[in-house]
Formats: structure tokens, C-alpha cells, sequence
């Protein structure tokens, strides 16, 4: 059964940070036998390279929720992995779509797209992505927000910097009470580099309010990750 | 049944970032029914005191374990509340104590003790603390390790620092090989006064090696948090 259904509730109440819907896409991948135990051994990891989340609200501590997700297709550039969030009436409150290459660590390229195809088999869901697919983000200038070197707390496995890392630095340089007001958003995310441990990163802004897009760039000046954040109502 | 169990593996993993053990302290209170839900509206809120962690052996990838916890006892100071993590033989690989304490955010000071007495009636078990208690770490001086803003991904719906952001950012300030290196350890934690949003605070660490004393204070120079963190094999 493809469609993977998980229940948030006091016993299963996804943490403060958030990152528990995103590690789904990692246990999914495990249950389906292209996880991360699998790929390892091949020298092969899956890569995230676009993201968006959409929510209309979110959720008050201690309600239950439930996490949908399921990989809608795949091409010769990216798997797409979707999420939807529905509240206990049932009611979507939340969606996100990813897409993920695959990197072959021997030769730091994307592998080849036949391995992927035949771990895809039965395992596509017919069903279209909940929103908008991410968008892909121009080149940001605005000004330097914040400057960052990469440390032990921000690297997952790969020792790459870990997308909630991305996503926390951008909204810690934002002004709090806009982010305590939210109520509904949308976040686009495209990464084109890794950014490494000891790495020192420089965060761009450009835009003020509820619209603003960054750029993460290397010490090389190369960008890394572009977002925008929309805060809506 | 004031013993709680709670099954940790492929469908409940923990994420990386091992916030969710101590965030089950919170879902058990919610469930003895002086939760922060219950407490908010009286102007009340459990603030961690002291902690101690220990581990023989740090779980891998997708290994499943269970998490015990249950409160022991309280005294006019604090509510000390235990944990184990059991792997799938039966065998205990990790323990924490916590010592908690509760504050009147009408007055800011400590709550008094017989609302939190008529609180654990019925909800103590008659087992000791599964490793020597949190120890008293006295003033550490050394050297000025970090510098640290408190910004809006490190804190709290109380506004205040994480529990979790003190550890990130001492093992930020370790050299990563000692991490990686890591195959038990213990931690002690004390905490004498909260870091608030925006405060900048100074990280002291004394010591090397495996064995370091560290300390945050505040722009006023007042100690903060003070910890003891020791690398065992």
C-alpha cells in the first residue's frame, strides 16, 4: 500500500521543531527498501533539491493530526515525494511536495536514473502533488542578513547542513513578532550546493514584511540554497 | 499506571536530534493531568532544574528501543522525574535523571510546594533514580568558548532557551571527532536562571579532552547554566 498514513496525537505529538513530517520521507523510504541502510552500501543517498511547504494554519499543542504521504512520480531529475496534514474533521490544513535526486558519493554526481526507475516500481501513487510544485527562485542580492559557519549541531549523517538548519536561520533573522502572528504560509526552497561542515555561509534577505527571499552563499561566493517565504494573514 | 512505556523503532523513530525523550516528561504530565495545558491557565509552568544523562552505547540508525519513565519523588525543591532506554534484548543502554521545579509567572518565583503535592498523589513509584543523580557543578572559569545570541529557533513557547540549544552549542565549541568518536558518556546540567530571547550570552569551558566543565552567562555576568560533560570510551 503506497499511500503511508501516520497519526499525531499526545502519544505520538510531533516535537516543537518540527522536523518529524520531513523524517517520514526517510522511514517511507526504509519501509519501501530504498532507505538510507540500503543505499549506503551502494555508496548512493538521497538528496533533497526543491521544497515547499503550504499551511493554512497550524496546529495548537497536544491536537492530532494526520500525516499522508506518497511519491506522485519521477523523472530523469527527481523523485517527487508529497505530504498532506489533515486535522481530526478532516480537514487539510497542511501540504508540502519534495523533490529528491540521488547522489552516487564515489563520484559526487547524480546516479544513474535506471537505479532509481526500478526502485520506483509500484510504488507511484496516481494521485497529483496537493499544491503548487516548488517554484524555482531566482538570483537573490538584497542585503546580508546573517553570516554562519556550520557546526556540529546543524549536520545530519552526510555532514551536510540540515534543511530545518536552513529554514531556522532564515526565519531567526527575521523580525519574532511577524512569525508569532502567522497564521497561514508558504516556504519554497531550492538547494544547488551542499554546504559542509566549517563551512562559512552568508544569508542574503531581500524583501521586508510577509514576502522575503534569501540566498545562502559559500566563502567562494557561490549560492547554495534560495528561499521564499510568504507569511500570509 | 504511573509507569510509562513507550516503544521507539521504525515507525516511532526518534529524530536525530534526540529532543523527543525529554518531551515525553511533558506528554506524561499532560496525561497525569498537570500538563502545561493545565498549568498555563493558572499561570504555572515546570521549569527544568537539574538533568543528568548517561549513556553505555548510542542506539544506531533504525534500532528500536523502549523508553521508561515515572516520576520518584519530590521534595520542597523539586519533582525528580526518571528515564531508561531499554534496546530490543531487554538491556539498558541509557538513563536520565530530571529535577524539576515550578514557577509562578505572576510572581516569577517558585510555586508553592502544596500544589505541586496534591499533584503527585498517586503518581510516585517506589523506585529509585536508575544513575547517581544530577551533581552540583560548582563556578567554572576557563576560557570564553563562544558568544551566542539567543534567537527565535532557540527558545520556547515560554521565550526561553532550550534545553536542547545549551547541549547543541557546547558540543559546537568540541572538537567533531571527539563526538564522533563518542561511545558512552554522561552529562550533568544545572540551570540557575533562564536565557531569554534576544539575551547574548559567553559559553566557559574548562577542560579537555573527554572531560570539560562549561558555563553560560549572561550580558550582566550572572551564571546561567553550568554543565559537566564527560566522554566515556
Amino acid at each position: 500500500m503506497p499511500y503511508k498514513f501516520y497519526r499525531y496525537g499526545r502519544e505520538k505529538r510531533i516535537p516543537i521543531q518540527g522536523r518529524s513530517p520531513l523524517c517520514r520521507a526517510g522511514d517511507d523510504a526504509y519501509n519501501l527498501g530504498f532507505g538510507i541502510d540500503v543505499l549506503g552500501g551502494k555508496n548512493l543517498a538521497w538528496v533533497l533539491s526543491r521544497l515547499c511547504v503550504e499551511a493554512d494554519a497550524l496546529p495548537a499543542e497536544y491536537e492530532e493530526f494526520t500525516l499522508r504521504t506518497w511519491i506522485s512520480d519521477f523523472n530523469r531529475l527527481a523523485s517527487t515525494r508529497n505530504f498532506t496534514l489533515t486535522d481530526s474533521a478532516g480537514r487539510e490544513f497542511c501540504r508540502a511536495v519534495s523533490q529528491w535526486c540521488m547522489i552516487d558519493f564515489t563520484t559526487r554526481m547524480p546516479a544513474d536514473m535506471k537505479t532509481v526507475a526500478c526502485m520506483h516500481e509500484g510504488v507511484i501513487v496516481d494521485a497529483p502533488s496537493p499544491c503548487e510544485r516548488p517554484r524555482r527562485i531566482r538570483a537573490v542580492e538584497g542585503v546580508v542578513a546573517a553570516e554562519h559557519r556550520v557546526v556540529y549541531s546543524d549536520i545530519d549523517f552526510n555532514r551536510h547542513m540540515n534543511t530545518m538548519r536552513y529554514i531556522d536561520i532564515m526565519c531567526d533573522v527575521m523580525p519574532i513578532e511577524t512569525l508569532e502572528r502567522m497564521q497561514s504560509m508558504r516556504l519554497d526552497l531550492n538547494f544547488m550546493r551542499e554546504a559542509r561542515y566549517g563551512d562559512v555561509l552568508t544569508l542574503r534577505m531581500d524583501g521586508d514584511g510577509s514576502t522575503r527571499e534569501f540566498e545562502y552563499r559559500n566563502g567562494e561566493g557561490e549560492a547554495l540554497c534560495r528561499a521564499a517565504f510568504e507569511i500570509r494573514g
